[in-house]
């Protein structure tokens, strides 16, 4: 899964090569059946949400007094994304990079309105799945446009809010509606922090009472993880610093105090990522360290046993010699005597060691 | 222990995600039995100071002419946050941050008042705790409040200052006493450093005289430690720079004087945390190349023993060989003149080996 | 072929020590045979293409109102580069850097034009070739000029997009081609980036299952790959931020827009390369680590199947000895209850060993 | 000596938890006797120099037209400390870093005058004792006043300028004192870099012709040392290059020439320890490598000699077998035939070892 | 050689210590018989050369339209120094300068001229020397003068173009002329690279056939020979680029461009600096890499020879036993059997290892 993703990324830029700037071409995986166009009209008092067809799109028009915001599932249909394109006055550049399903976090500014890209993290631990999908937001004066590759539920709890009136959300611009879907975005992100950190302790425990070699796969996994997350976020937080310095207006102030906050959750993110990071940085260094010593202690044990049979070996040879005269062999318990020596020697010995911990493997 | 605010940090956040901004949710542990609010008025020439019944707070007016310092232990009754944030008018997000008890420091204007997030250690050598909590501080025109989750007795030495009037405490205005309690925060990280620094020191005693497996994770455990006062010092030292340029003129001019001076302990504080660091680090390397070097020294002794005995057990068994004619087996004192020069070859090369001080373990 | 790359970089600057500055001396490898000089004079609705000779040059007048695209293979006829700058009245600097070909990309302004350096990446996977030439690029208020040293077919799409009238092209001034230039040198940058990312994940999968030594010159040959492409871009990152900033207007407003595009290129892949590098140094633990645990748990396993024969070896000699009283020795089945003894003792450890896992090898 | 130093900077701050700012506590080591003020009135023409009382103190006036400079040895006297504070209307603040003698080095602005903290570095070979101590330098219109804690003679080359009149020093301002001083302080910077640099040179020395494990705490030492140079020296650089930026007019135009001359001599402190931990660093790389390979081609050395054994032991096993027929055992020189090739079978593998150089250590 | 290189930086500061600063002193060593001034007089149409003795320098005008550079070689002349400062009005602290030999790169302003400090390196590779010595470059309105330790010859190529007159260096400035003074300096940096890459590249085609202990010391060679390096150019760069920002308007814009031409090589420079040391640090890192694993490949070779001899050694121990009754013993082939059987097991197991490939040492 997580190669696919690496590959995608630049697979996408290789596959346009030579064309023109703006020619629209779907470069990500198709993964929902039919584009799904979702639209919700709403103001202080009223909100409406329906699903629209595809070829209905470019006689729509906004009714006046009224917040838009529509939301795209699906994007392999090129024309619906050119409809739209035209009935909202979007570059060209725009449309191709919402197709583009690979880019980087970024904002762009085009006058009437900002593009900005962000980046969806689910991470499915049954499945074992981990990745991110891009979300492109288009924030224009009275509306808000979003595409996604597929229904990630994500949006929801702001469909929401929405629905239950009288809250802020309905009074303010589409500005703050930006805001709430940045907001729920960033708030994904600490899920798949949480999984990563959970997996993280639960790897140390395992690391610090029996290391096993299966264990740098593991810390590898979680290596390029949370890599990924940091190629993300690190990005998003620029986005979200240039959306707060607020050059064109997009925002108002009362918004404004609420993106920062949004900052604030990026840049502690950040710092907890970098705490795993460094964490599993720590962990390697124990992990290699472990290993290594555990094969030196059991080849340092293994030398102590047979070090145990050298000197019973020699009194053996010794006795084996045939001079003519020699002592012990002609008395009647020699034998025993010699046996039993032995074994005194490889048992005095084996106190010895043991007493130095030479014979433990830690 | 250290895990578990690890853990919360990351927690927090997930705890939340898809509630509107302003919900006012506790995410901390229960610390207190019942929240207690303190309040003291004091102006130069009269202090008063009183524990104040949660329900008598909406109703509250502070007195002209007052300066007014409100602290807050227990942070469970939403109820008390939110009549607090309705009498001094303070923003939902302001509220949301004080219950939300695992915010990375940072100060934030909001016009009227500027409100501080720091983090105060405590570690206890018996139990072996070490960790830290949220103070959050607000600093209004000629009041302070300030919000724990339980009574650390940080604040105590500030209260006696209070008490003990006519001292400049007294007559200079709120914002003194925000920089004093300030103070007193900076001042505690420092119990804490000297803490880890003196393990440090009795660590590296142990380590150059003794090294055993279990110091990798004592300094791991250090590393960690250190870690976790670094991503709070870190943001409080811009804090503090941010408050110093004071550009809303919060602060006079003398209290600027010596707000410097803590943002000086600070700076101070990062680089013998560094020190600390970089002495940590160092130590790693010296355990892991001892560790190693010891066993290998200890297999090198292991296989200098085991080559005294070769030679004696050749001998043995070239007189155990069954020639017919073969020199010395018939002389009458052969065998102990071949016992004899077993010995001689496994003392003479015991003493080589000696001398090559292949035998220690250093 | 790399070390030749990196040789001739440093070569290029002594060949030429002491001599003045702005003497022309070509110092890359002639690779064509005689240079190619193509010409294209477009407007919005006509174009015309054609080859020069080398000599006419000097009398070229360009038509008014047409752009002019002048490309040149082949850098080794000096007089020609001197013609063309007397022609397009170049700067002695240029010229000189036009034919010194290991220039880092860089921007340098000349008031009336700019010259831009860029360099072009070739890899080969069938002649296992991986490298780089430089290209320049001048662009004046009507002309763009561009240098290599032999044709890659890399500007071909860009060509062909011109052939095609009635598309942006065409109708932008000179600064729309310069950018179409760079954005197609950008483009084959993810090429050879791909060719690497696939390099790197074949190795991971190998390195992962069965690990051998000649792994560690594939991953070295890597890293100097990336090494060569990272010193390529990120210089050339910077000159494309110059070029954004636009001092000298050399860009109309909507070319900047689709610029930034070709920065954000860049941006992504300085980061993707980034990624590739941290994998290859995490391939490289893995490596050292996984050699060096193989071989230490095959002298483990060695040693523990050396520990099977030395009970058998004892009880051997034991039964070697000369004594004259001593059991079993007269018994009838005395050899092959020892025989049988020796086997078990063996085959006991060999079990216990087997259990422990201290025979395989990983 | 090193540890006590690094303990003191921690525990300085953690005895005066609590206390009100501008408390006077000194918490340095006490290391004169009782306190010198020693004082120097000077202008072009005239220079008197004296020691004064610290009792009358508080009624010295200084004569008009004349420099001052006042030079205190001692500091746990804290009334006097005080008085000085009083007589030339320092600030409580100043007085307290003047008796915290561990501070890092800065500049804190006054208005009336500066405060500069530097460290003066001492180190004696014979007693191999290593240390700094902190000078507190006041600049003020027509005064400086310096704090030690006992006297080190690095002033003294300054006074004997002084003493010889006509020169600079005499018809400077304060300012070109105040320069002299610091000039000094750096000045022995170098002493102690040097001390460092030819220990590490030694070092090296014998690591490279015979490394032993006791190198290790050497390399260690000089770290620590380089680390202590280093914390003390970049805040310093920072402190010079405020003084050159001379926002308050403290220096002359011509004074400061000579400044940024001590700053070039901070940096170019700052390259050469900057090379010397490189050097330390490599070093260790080398250390650990050579340790680990000689007791590795030690094991190697050693498990040839005992291969040498193997062939002989085998052969002596193989005749000492009880077959009834075997050849050999009955020829009269068998037995010397037998041992010939023993001996043969080992020095031909002996050659073979010495010539693939198994034997050697190296 | 480097070492006294790296001795004389810290020395020459520790000799001055407490001298009055402007106390000129030479401090460093002194390489020729007797210093040479050469004086080069020039304008467009004319050039005059000449050597002048040192004791009429004082007395020397420059004559108007004219311009001079002046170059001496050989500084231990204290006193011709202290002329040549008098003439041209230097201030003392230039002077100081001069005489100090081990200065870093470095640019200052004083006024009327500008002093520039660059380092020239040489080195020899039959005698194996490698070092830098300095340059001090002082330019005035219409004057330039340079001062060496000893006549190196780098300047020898600027003289020949001054000599054969029409060339550009005639007829503009003397900050031309100064600008061609630092670009061969700079271009003899590249000699010095290129013998540094060489060697790398002859270095890494020996590790990677037959890696030997002693590479260590020839890369721990070439890494303090890039550091060296290193360490001039980085200043170097600082110097040049404070040249071509120009605030004081030292150089005309013309002679700017060139300026920046040999900042884009010193630039280049580093980068291919930096490309040296990347490779040294992953030669390092085979180096280290294939020793250990020679080693204990080695010993694990060694190890499996050992196992070969075990079981024959086994069976010869059987058949010594002395039972009454066993097997083959009576045999008349009895023993070859056996023979033959120990050869043929050894046999067996020598092709199971030979397959393997733990018989081999890569």
């Amino acid at each position: 899964m997580k190669k696919s993703v690496a590959k995608r990324i630049r697979r996408s830029q290789v596959a346009k090569i030579g064309a023109a700037p703006g020619t629209l071409v779907h470069v990500g995986e198709v993964m929902t059946k039919t584009p799904v166009v979702s639209l919700i009209e709403y103001s202080v008092d009223s909100l409406e949400e329906r699903t629209v067809a595809a070829d209905t799109l470019s006689k729509y028009s906004q009714p006046a007094g009224k917040k838009l915001w529509l939301n795209v599932h699906g994007l392999q249909d090129v024309q619906l994304i050119a409809d739209i394109g035209q009935r909202f006055k979007l570059h060209p550049l725009v449309l191709e990079d919402i197709l583009n399903t690979d880019q980087r976090p970024k904002v762009d500014s085009y006058g009437d309105y900002l593009y900005i890209v962000a980046r969806c993290f689910h991470c499915d631990k049954t499945n074992n799945t981990f990745g991110s999908e891009q979300i492109s937001l288009i924030l224009g004066k009275d509306f808000v446009l979003t595409f996604q590759e597929r229904p990630t539920g994500s949006f929801e709890p702001v469909r929401e809010r929405l629905r239950h009136g009288r809250v802020h959300i309905r009074e303010a611009g589409s500005d703050y509606l930006a805001y709430a879907l940045l907001d729920v975005i960033v708030d994904r992100y600490f899920i798949a922090l949480e999984q990563i950190g959970d997996d993280c302790e639960a790897l140390e425990e395992i690391l610090l009472s029996k290391p096993t070699t299966g264990l740098l796969h593991e810390i590898h996994r979680l290596k390029r993880e949370s890599m990924l997350l940091r190629h993300s976020v690190w990005p998003l937080r620029e986005v979200l610093n240039t959306l707060i310095r607020n050059d064109q207006n997009f925002f108002e102030i009362g918004t404004l105090l609420f993106m920062r906050d949004v900052y604030d959750h990026t840049v502690h993110f950040i710092e907890s990522l970098e705490a795993i990071r460094d964490m599993l940085a720590g962990m390697l260094d124990i992990y290699l360290s472990s290993i290594s010593n555990r094969v030196n202690m059991e080849v340092r044990a293994l030398t102590v046993v047979a070090m145990l049979f050298m000197p019973a070996t020699l009194v053996a040879g010794i006795f084996g010699m045939n001079f003519h005269e020699m002592p012990l062999l002609a008395d009647k318990d020699g034998f025993w005597w010699t046996i039993g020596t032995m074994a005194s020697i490889a048992i005095v010995m084996g106190l010895i060691f043991w007493r130095r911990e030479w014979l433990s493997r830690q």
